[in-house]
């Protein structure tokens, strides 16, 4: 949605295109040399930080869904996005019932109907997503006036449940590390063991032994040594290594447990 | 829902009560000594066999309409349960409007209207649960002519997308094991390490290795060693073991990791 004429069509006729009551919250994490951030963008209408969402089409998967929101907010197409949980308690405040009906009217011109389609308890299924930050270009919206990046230990307030979906988005994040391949688009091609290695403590929030990370990668083949090194100086020439496709895809499918 | 009145006044002012187009499908796992088994229903209406599921109040938070649901169809309270993903492709074929519409008027003597608050797309909330069998009572509704345990070998055709939904929460149950405490109600009190390693072993679907389980649940202090001793025979008497319920809630709140 990127004008008010955009706005103001999705609020009239959007229940002929979208599912009612259905968001797709997204918890887009931004990597870069041993640093994560978090995408946020300021919602005009409760004038709050908050995680990018949108409403699911009615011929879209969820999965669908939640690719072409992160792509409208980074311009990165094809990241590896996963469903983590739903979140539908009452009372959450993602009905435009729960706005403020001035700032709306400010914002819009429009005095929202108590029958508008939007109306009403909002489920939001939630995914994340781990890009890397120097290639997503973060959009503002009709409804955002800020979109960009903060790091973890500078989060503002959020608004809604959203610092509820991000803590339990981390959370995830710190158990799939076991059970997905990570950091396939999150390195260089070629990278070396200490450089995986911090990317998995940055994730984990944690120091971890190098015989769990990265070692164990390297002995189930999903990471293999290439014949080049990287010179730093006289006696540090760590070995670069890559990620083996076939192996990274065939986990990525199936699931894999690092114990 | 336990007879034709009901379901009529679910019919027709269920709006007022529950949620539009969201269910919660319960994939229930029930264990007793080595043997995992799945609870079923067989819907009326579709005549497949199906994973138990209902619709969410609206004053309900997901979690509470879970336990609800599961409490209906088992007798069990007090069930950990956990939401594991939710399905809302379309097309899952979850709505009345997908029905047979001779089967649905020969059960309730019904035309479904088109406009009914059941008809559109419908999302749903996954669960799991793994109780002890040996407590737990299935029950039948009005919609249902059966409710009764499968062995995982010999499971029937499951109707709309509930094999897939039942294999995600296995895949999902085997990424859990290393990471919540699971198996405090499907062991008794006291029980050898044979008996725990037996129960990871089921769950998990493969042989493990006894440094992983039990000895990392004793390692961090979720089970604890009791001065009795089982009698098997002159050379044979394991020590019975029991979970430490500090650590236990501890791990239950927070995860952890088993690696």
């Amino acid at each position: 949605m990127e004008s008010l004429q955009d706005f103001k069509e999705f609020l009239n006729f959007g229940y002929l295109n979208y599912r009612r009551n259905l968001t797709i919250e997204c918890a887009i994490f931004g990597y870069d040399v041993g640093n994560l951030q978090v995408l946020l963008t300021k919602s005009k209408i409760i004038t709050k930080w908050c995680l990018p969402a949108g409403y699911v089409r009615k011929k879209e998967d969820l999965d669908e869904a939640a690719s072409r929101i992160t792509y409208e907010r980074t311009g990165i197409d094809d990241i590896f996005l996963k469903q983590f949980k739903t979140f539908g308690n009452p009372g959450r405040g993602h009905s435009p019932g729960a706005f403020n009906k001035e700032i709306f009217f400010e914002l819009t011109g429009i005095t929202l109907d108590e029958n508008n389609w939007l109306m009403g308890e909002t489920l939001s299924v939630g995914f994340y997503a781990i890009i890397d930050i120097t290639v997503a270009k973060p959009k503002v919206d009709f409804l955002s006036s800020e979109c960009k990046w903060f790091p973890m230990d500078e989060l503002p307030e959020l608004g809604y449940d959203h610092n509820e979906i991000l803590q339990e988005a981390l959370s995830v994040i710190k158990m799939h590390l076991y059970h997905f391949p990570i950091g396939k688009k999150l390195l260089p091609e070629k990278f070396t063991l200490k450089e995986i290695k911090l990317l998995y403590e940055v994730l984990s929030g944690k120091t971890l032994h190098i015989t769990n990370f990265p070692n164990k990668l390297i002995s189930i083949g999903l990471l293999v040594k290439t014949d080049e090194k990287r010179k730093i100086g006289a006696h540090r020439s760590p070995t670069y290594y890559k990620f083996d496709d076939k192996i990274y895809n065939k986990v990525l499918q199936e699931g894999l447990v690092l114990v």
